[in-house]
């Protein structure tokens, strides 16, 4: 694999794409339009295979591996949605996968990965060192680490969402606008933004996260790489990283607009807008974007603005929970 | 407005809703094709605007009418997805809409409609004359009235439907299969046949109806319309009707496969199987034919089916009741 990335990296990662991912459609709502006091492009990459955007990494990663490397084998960390994405890819590939997954993941995510064929090894946050845990597997069976952002051509697959946005919101007539992505390590960040920087320069792409864990938005504001405290909680697993990447965090304070946060009781009746205006399912994560659409209007400029909603591996209760709380909500 | 339909008024109303409607996408789930034991292609038109197809019939009526008679507005009876279909393509011809519902309608249903701007007179399912009271506000106001299956050009607005059906089928590599379609009055059946007849002629339309609400069922094998008792209810709120209308039937006996039919208890699984594998919100009774997909395998043939998601319009409580019995199931 080749140590950077940019729009050539992302177009032949599109090209590898072609046929195995899903073009995900670009959602709009008439009453989400009023709710928003703007017009919302929502990028629903919950209808991507395995439930989300990181379907694109996992593919584009292994289809550029060396067939022999392949062959033995991919090792990935996850708490779930890159775990997915892996996982499907390296079976469509007939190539073993092992996942290292918190015990504590959402059970749908755990239960995703094991369908898709995937050895799963649990192990405990509090009490175990994950990295030595997956050195020792990898060195053993001679498994290639797949890394859920800072990885070149993970960051090129996620690109290839940012071609789409480019082309379908072309196609519906805006030109300039914000691009709002939620953001844990800044693969799908970065990766949108260079395909974007290429093939639409008026969109500009910015970083949504939850409260506690803004590192991206610190980040982006300080122009160094912040770490988060640690210390808090929140509901939105999926994106609940540290710091940036040290690859994806260049492109971003290159190319990103100031990063947007929001709590998470803001996330969970995103989650209840999406189910409602969209017909879409967001997980708490997938759902920072469209929160911070709803809820930090004023922070946002312009007519239109585009949204991912990122994912929707979510377990069934914490999604009823949303509803209940939020469903009666406009 | 013509008294009949075929491929020469659907493709019509492609060219008029094209720019309105949304071509809504084609989802598969790798997990629930092996659930299902076969590839099963789901047309999701709970992405369409209004959140159900029926906007499909309802931007075609509109657009079919001349405008003298526009002007003056329309009229429709729905429980409600018509009713917000009708609603949004009248507003967004800038034409009056009435719209006559019951009173115990989904209130996410005349929530939708009244949003959309239409004035909504509900009634009392049983004690007042609904047709009376239509006929009453139709002549005093010059009102047309759009009904929700027996015309023409609502016929041929769902009919779109079935043109996207045979493209996207083909490009995914799908000749010949049956295409599930939840069925109420026969519109979308009957529109969605017409198409495929010319478009994908392999294609084979069965429709998919709640338990006690099986006149569709029954009237094929009869080969004449069969009514339902009107003894049961079902929680399928969207497809209760009658009997098959007059102009769908005859399209139906002519060109429909067997109908297939359900339980209230599978539709509700169904929904929480789309929410966890599609990621899509599928109310009640546009969870039918999924449902006939999981439920009666035995009665399906092929390697492949297509199945309609036909709507996503449900109340929260419901939903959410619905993941509390069936979201830990497979």
């Amino acid at each position: 694999m080749t140590d950077s990335v940019g729009i050539a990296e992302i177009r032949a990662a599109a090209r590898r794409l072609e046929g195995a991912a899903r073009v995900t459609p670009l959602l709009e709502s008439d009453t989400l339009n009023v709710i928003a006091g703007r017009r919302v492009l929502v990028k629903a990459e919950c209808l991507q295979r395995t439930g989300s955007f990181k379907f694109r990494g996992g593919w584009s990663a292994l289809s550029a591996l060396d067939p022999a490397a392949r062959a033995k084998g991919v090792i990935a960390f996850s708490s779930g949605n890159h775990a997915q994405g892996v996982a499907l890819a390296a079976k469509l590939h007939g190539a073993p996968a092992v996942i290292i997954m918190p015990s504590d993941a959402p059970q749908a995510k755990i239960a995703g990965a094991r369908g898709y064929g995937a050895e799963i090894v649990l192990y405990d946050r509090r009490s175990e060192d994950r990295d030595a845990l997956g050195a020792t597997l990898a060195a053993e069976r001679g498994l290639t680490p797949i890394k859920p952002f800072d990885e070149p051509m993970v960051i090129a697959g996620q690109g290839t969402c940012g071609l789409e946005i480019a082309a379908q919101t072309a196609a519906v007539g805006v030109a300039e606008a914000d691009v709002v992505i939620c953001c844990g390590g800044g693969g799908f960040t970065a990766g949108a933004a260079l395909a974007l920087e290429a093939a639409a320069p008026r969109l500009r792409v910015r970083p949504a996260e939850p409260a506690g864990f803004d590192d991206a938005a610190r980040s982006l504001r300080s122009g160094r790489r912040e770490r988060n405290d640690g210390v808090g909680s929140s509901i939105c697993d999926a994106i609940l990283t540290p710091q940036p990447g040290e690859l994806t965090f260049p492109v971003m304070r290159r190319l990103c607009g100031p990063g947007l946060v929001v709590g998470d009781e803001e996330a969970r009746c995103a989650m209840a807008t999406a189910w409602k205006h969209l017909k879409i399912v967001a997980e708490p994560g997938g759902a920072v974007a469209l929160a911070s659409v709803l809820f930090r209007r004023e922070e946002i400029e312009g007519d239109a603005v585009i949204c991912t909603v990122s994912g929707g591996n979510v377990d069934p209760g914490v999604f009823a929970a949303a509803l209940s709380d939020y469903g009666d909500a406009p």
